[in-house]
């Protein structure tokens, strides 16, 4: 089975969910396809006030990120610009998958969480986003040309489109077949979901 | 310790969380306050979205309800009303808190959400509360009479505003301290901070 994994850069439950979706997946034989959206063009659709915008959850939800870190044991060091909105890592790893292939890709999309959730890193800075990518072997100048083409930004909206139409409307999201699970706090439920998938099976 | 417990009989998580908050507060040394409250109440002050009303997150929720519901035991049975806004089985709680006593109110919360989310009876309906509370020997006509009063409709949204102002904007919630546990889902953490706590003790 194809697991659809729904993500957003900017959204910090979407890493929790990116440091466990592969083992999982592969715990039950399952395949995960990685999809980077914008989380906030979602909330602009459906008309959901994203969470920094109410300073009253915003305030619970970094207290419930912080105590779920250290519950989980997953590093969480968050630098100064955090919250904000981010395009740049989602085209980037759209611009990877079509000209160096998915493994860079997803390398690419694990090390851009890794340094913006557990170092502290801005990704927002192309200049950063741009040695990662170095450090995979790709080409800079190429790279920061590719996340400017019109085709990659629109393939990026495109991806956002889709998944509302199936949909998602809020990140980190799996969607199996047509079963549906949002929050980083549903893969315990997605796994009782494989298991009883495999059973019938 | 005491853990103040603020729901809404309109929130099927709030019934959720209704059936484990006095066992688990009970395995830790701990008692329960409940607290009724409006969500939409909440929701109005900090201009979240009811979830009802974003059609794409509803659809989801409702699914998420029926699962969860199977995965933990727990009897779900909805009647055609569902969702609707719900004053009077608070209001009555309160009612029946100052003249009955505790035990007569946490029963009669008790039975609403039993009848609501398991027997799909609608307690919007002031006879089926005065019939529930008539069966804990209270009188039909003084209760009817005690929902109305201004001075429990007073206490009711004074119940809101204070919960807001001590962080709470969603239901259910739990406040240990100065500790907020968001969500049904957030009682495992609530659990774990409990052991915590007594340890550190």
């Amino acid at each position: 089975m194809v697991l659809d994994f729904y993500f957003d850069f900017a959204s910090g439950y979407s890493y929790f969910a990116s440091r466990r979706i592969d083992r999982l997946a592969a715990d039950h034989g399952c395949v995960v396809r990685w999809h980077p959206l914008m989380l906030t063009a979602l909330t602009t659709s459906t008309g959901v006030l994203p969470s920094p915008m109410v300073p009253i959850k915003w305030q619970y939800v970094l207290r419930d990120m912080h105590r779920t870190a250290l519950a989980e044991g997953i590093p969480l060091r968050l630098c100064k610009a955090f919250p904000q909105p981010l395009l740049a890592p989602g085209r980037a790893m759209l611009w990877l998958r079509a000209h160096h292939g998915e493994e860079i890709a997803l390398a690419f999309a694990r090390t851009c969480f890794q340094a913006y959730y557990g170092d502290a890193v801005d990704i927002a800075d192309v200049a950063v986003l741009q040695g990662i990518a170095a450090g995979l072997g790709v080409d800079r100048v190429a790279f920061a040309a590719g996340l400017a083409e019109p085709a990659i930004k629109a393939q990026f909206k495109q991806g956002n489109e889709l998944a509302l139409a199936r949909g998602v409307f809020g990140v980190p999201f799996v969607m199996v077949e047509d079963e549906p699970f949002w929050g980083y706090d549903r893969l315990g439920q997605l796994e009782q979901w494989l298991i009883s998938a495999r059973r019938a099976a």
